[in-house]
C-alpha cells in the first residue's frame, strides 16, 4: 500500500478495496492500482439481501458513524447504528469514501504507482459516474449481487443515481437525500466561483502546493462561500441576528476584520477545513458535480433519465430552504423514478437548515428515513 | 477642485456640490474640502415642491438616465425622463452619487486635501447615516426645504430610511426598492467575504494597490460573489440552463476554464467591473450596508425605529426572488412607516430576476413606481 501523501485524511478505522487495474474512467484514461477507502457496520446475512450503501457529498470520508475499528463518532453519527434510522441490527451497512476524495479512496493527493509522486493535475478527469462506478466495485468485491437499498446525500444523491443507471439491478431501493439528477446553474456558478478561487490563489500554482506554500486564502474563500450556500438566511436570522463579538474577539487593529457572530461562524469553519481538505482534490470532486447530468443519455429530458432506472422502491428527500440542491430537484427525482416503474415518495422537510438539514436536522431526517427502511420487505 | 485620482470614474455630465467643511462623520473624523456629484432632469419649479431624491446602491454613479449634460443611456434609463415612470416633465429629479464612491463623490480614491494623496484607507469610517447626511446637504444646497419623494434602490433603500430618520420633514413620500432598514446575517456573511476575498488578494497590500500592482483577483471574486447574490437561481435555470460554450470560447488549455455560459455570464460581469470601481470605495461602502441598523435607537426593535419616521405616504417593493435584500425586508418598512403613520404600501413583485429585478424588470417596476407618483398630490 503506497504511504498517505501529506495531504490525505484517512480516518482510522478504514479498509479499502482494491479496484481492477486498469481502472477505466468515464471521460478517458485509467486508474492504476487504485484503491477504495470503505466502512462498515452491522452483518451480512447468508442471504446476503440486507446491505445499505452510503454514498457522501464532497467532504465526507466513510466513518459515518462509529463502529468497532473506530470508536469515534462519525459525520451522520444520529442516523447509523444499532437502533438508529439505519439500524445496523438488520442491515449491513457499508459506506464508501469516493474516489476522488483526499479521505482514502485514490484521488488527485494520491501517489501515482507510475511516478512515486502525488497524481495532482494528472488525476485524469474524474466524473460521478467514475465515483459511481468505483463504490460499485466495492459491492461487488463483498459479494453482494443486490443492495436492499443505495443511499446518497447531496453529491452522493447523484452518485447514487448513476449507480443506479450504469449497473442495473444493484439495488431493490434507493433513498435520495439532498441530491439531484443533474446540475443547474446557481449550484454551477457558486462552484465555479469556489473553484476560482483557489486556482487565483497563487499559492495553488497549478495544483504544485506543498504545506509550506499552500493555497490557504483560496481555500478559505471556497469554504466560506460552501458555507453560506449549505444554510439558510432564515435560520441565520434566528441564530445571529446582528449579534456581534465580544470587544475580546474583534481584532481592533484590523479595519475590516471579524465584527458580527455570523463572520466568527463563518471563519470556524473555514479554519477547520483549509489544511483538512486536499485543494486538488476539491476541484475534481468540485467540478465532477457540475458536469452531472442523467439527462445525458435521454435527449435532455432528465425525467426521462430517471425514468430509465429500475429500483423497486424509492424516497427523495430535502429541505425547502436548500438553495445548492433546491428541493423541486428531489421532487424531481421521485417523479421520475416513478415513471420508470418504482414506488416513490417525496418529502420536503420544512427544516430551516437548508442543504445542510440532513447533517443536523434529525428530528425530521430521521424517522423519515427509518420510516422508509421500515418497510423494505 | 482636486484632480481626478485613476481609480475615480466621474460621468461627464457630473455636477458637484461642496459638503461644508468639516463634515463631521457618525463614527468619528470629518471629511474637509468634501464634495458630492449629482445629476438632475426636469426643473424646479416655484414652490420648489416638485424634487425627487434618488439615492442607489453599492456600484451605480449619478448618471441615471441620459440629460442635457450627458445623452449616454444611464443606469436606470427606462425608469427616468420626460413620459418615463419617474417623470421629469413633472418632477425635478435629483439623483446623488453616494458619499465614500469613486464616482465623483468624495471617497477613500479621492484626494485627501491635507496629504495631496488619496485617502485610501486613512478615510474615516463610513456609515449610510454619512452618506445620507451627505445627500441631504445636496437638495438643502439646491434650496429645496421638502422633497416631494426619495426614493432609494438596495442600498439607496437604506440611505434613503437614513435620510428620513435624521432629517424630519425632508420628504414628503418616500419609495424603498429592494431596500430594508437593516442588515441581516445571510447579507452580512456574503459582504463579508467579498471584502475578506479583496483583502486577502495580496495586491490589495492593505488598500496601496495601484494600476500595476491592482487586487484584480479579490475584486473578480467579490464582483462574481454579488451577481450570483443580486439573480436568482429560477432566472438562470431558464436563462442558461445547462448550455455549453461554444468550442471556440472555451479554453481548451485550462483544465478548469469556463464551460458552462453561466460561468462566461459571470467572467462578463467581472471584466466589466473590475477596473471599473474602486477596491476601497467598495470595502468602505459594502460595510457601511452591515453596520446599518435603523433599530440602533430604538432598542433593537426595527419596526419601532421605523415608526419614529414622519412620512405621508410610502411604497416598498422588492422581488419575491430576491436573496439579498429579501421581500419580508420590504414588507416590513412598509409596516413600520405605517406604525409611524404614513399611508405605506408594500408590493412584493413575482419577478425571477431576484435583488436586479429592479434594474431590468421595469414591466413590473416602472408601472409600480409611475402609480405612486402619479398619486401624489
Amino acid at each position: 500500500m503506497s504511504p498517505a501523501h501529506p495531504h490525505e485524511f484517512i480516518p482510522p478505522g478504514s479498509r479499502f478495496h482494491a479496484l481492477p487495474s486498469p481502472f477505466p474512467m468515464k471521460r478517458g484514461g485509467a486508474l492504476h492500482g487504485a484503491r477504495v477507502a470503505y466502512e462498515t457496520w452491522g452483518t451480512l446475512n447468508a442471504a446476503r439481501d440486507n446491505a445499505v450503501l452510503i454514498v457522501t457529498g464532497l467532504s465526507p470520508d466513510a466513518h459515518a458513524a462509529s463502529n468497532a475499528d473506530d470508536p469515534a463518532p462519525g459525520w451522520w453519527e444520529p442516523m447509523l447504528g444499532p437502533g438508529r434510522p439505519i439500524d445496523s441490527d438488520r442491515w449491513f451497512v457499508v459506506c464508501v469514501n469516493s474516489l476522488g476524495s483526499c479521505k482514502g479512496s485514490t484521488g488527485p493527493a494520491s501517489i501515482d504507482p507510475a511516478t512515486g509522486e502525488s497524481y495532482r493535475l494528472s488525476f485524469p478527469e474524474l466524473s460521478i459516474e467514475d465515483i459511481a462506478d468505483a463504490a460499485a466495485a466495492v459491492v461487488r468485491g463483498l459479494g453482494i449481487e443486490r443492495l436492499a437499498c443505495a443511499v446518497g446525500n447531496s453529491m452522493g444523491g447523484m452518485t447514487a443515481l448513476a449507480l443506479l443507471q450504469r449497473h442495473p439491478g444493484i439495488a431493490r431501493a434507493h433513498v435520495n437525500i439532498s441530491g439531484s439528477a443533474r446540475a443547474l446553474p446557481f449550484s454551477i456558478a457558486v462552484r465555479s466561483l469556489q473553484r476560482e478561487a483557489i486556482r487565483l490563489d497563487p499559492n495553488w500554482n497549478d495544483g504544485d502546493y506543498d504545506d509550506a506554500t499552500y493555497p490557504e486564502s483560496g481555500m478559505r474563500i471556497a469554504r466560506k462561500l460552501g458555507v453560506i450556500t449549505y444554510r439558510s438566511a432564515l435560520e441565520w436570522d434566528g441564530r445571529f441576528g446582528r449579534v456581534r463579538l465580544d470587544e475580546s474577539a474583534a481584532d481592533d487593529e484590523d479595519p475590516f476584520g471579524l465584527e458580527f457572530q455570523v463572520e466568527s461562524y463563518l471563519e470556524g469553519h473555514a479554519r477547520r477545513f483549509v489544511r483538512r481538505y486536499d485543494p486538488n482534490c476539491y476541484l475534481y470532486l468540485s467540478r465532477s458535480m457540475d458536469w452531472f447530468d442523467l439527462a445525458e443519455h435521454a435527449g435532455g429530458d432528465v425525467l426521462a433519465g430517471l425514468a430509465s432506472i429500475r429500483v423497486e422502491r424509492a424516497l427523495a428527500i430535502g429541505a425547502s430552504t436548500d438553495i445548492l440542491f433546491p428541493v423541486q430537484q428531489q421532487q424531481e427525482v421521485a417523479e421520475g423514478l416513478a415513471r420508470g416503474g418504482a414506488q416513490a415518495e417525496f418529502v420536503g422537510m420544512d427544516s430551516p437548515q437548508g442543504h445542510d438539514a440532513f447533517l443536523v436536522d434529525f428530528e425530521r431526517f430521521g424517522p423519515a428515513v427509518r420510516d422508509f427502511l421500515d418497510r423494505l420487505g
